[in-house]
């Protein structure tokens, strides 16, 4: 059992920060053979997912989302706070704020092509947090 | 290690249920310190995510999905059961029944604004229920 | 502790293989009482989450994602590699790759009509894998 915080400035409006080393850092320091790393978004307009991180990919992702919570659309959300970032919450309540990825022999489970990435769907710029738990022996 | 189920009345079509309170109980139950909870919705037109949870929220949330997949849309899902939650299972099975919370001296690692919600994307109210599972030292 | 892997032919473009069993036969072979499984589809066109099991929902739930992220729509990603699945990033991304599911008893805490699904979002039919972890006592 480890535990430890990432850390990342990430754009606004579906940028998205590649984590995969910092992870992979989380688990080498836990010293742990095999296990699961659990990942935790912290904050209601974060989020976590696995992409093949390329710049396509990071155009086309954040759009597509535009089709189900546009950016400028009308949200109840905005009458309450009188605030701006109704669609970033619709979008990262969607995508989910956890992910929990095996290891093995210390080395994280992933694809060739995939990576963890951490996404801030806020209206502006923001470092973005994560909490990480290493569950393994 | 502790487990524990949470059950709670929720609304048809999107109602969605703050389980935060809850869920942190389980884990002060479970007199762990360090360590993650998983929650998992039983049953297939139920979900869980992490949301604002404010009443503006929860209006663009549950309608945002509608672009996805309309409540009065069609459904070969209607077909074979003669039913009309087809909807509903498009929904949950997009958001997703599982859900993992790290904790640190016993408390969520949540940020402010950010409450663990249980939808309920069928089409009556109903009973809906977790499985609770803290992993910890 | 016990770790193991599953790997399934998926037919291309949506196609979901119900996994239950063998994930089910993987916390029997760990012979563990209580705990979750975690499981991680791995590649960055599969994803996994609940559904029940039926023709119906098997086409209703990719053809609903065609409403965020079209298959034959314009990909940035296309531009990268001159590649053709774009789209099936996009919904492997939005559905997410991993899921935990609680045991009890050494039996997986399903409800009756929820299956756990592996879907194969690629333009191609591929065998997909999922490392899986079971953690418990």
């Amino acid at each position: 059992m480890f535990s430890t915080e990432i850390g990342r400035e990430v754009r606004a409006d579906g940028g998205m920060a590649d984590i995969t080393a910092e992870v992979q850092a989380a688990v080498s320091a836990g010293k742990l053979k095999e296990g699961v790393v659990v990942l935790f978004a912290v904050g209601s307009t974060a989020a976590l997912s696995t992409i093949e991180f390329e710049p396509g990919l990071q155009k086309d992702f954040p759009q597509a989302l535009e089709r189900v919570a546009p950016r400028h659309g009308n949200y109840a959300h905005h009458e309450t706070w009188h605030d701006d970032n109704g669609s970033g919450h619709v979008k990262a309540t969607l995508v989910g704020p956890s992910l929990s990825v095996p290891f093995r022999e210390g080395k994280l489970a992933l694809g060739t092509w995939q990576q963890i990435v951490l996404i801030n769907f806020d209206t502006q710029d923001r470092e973005r947090k994560v909490a990480v738990q290493v569950i393994g022996v």
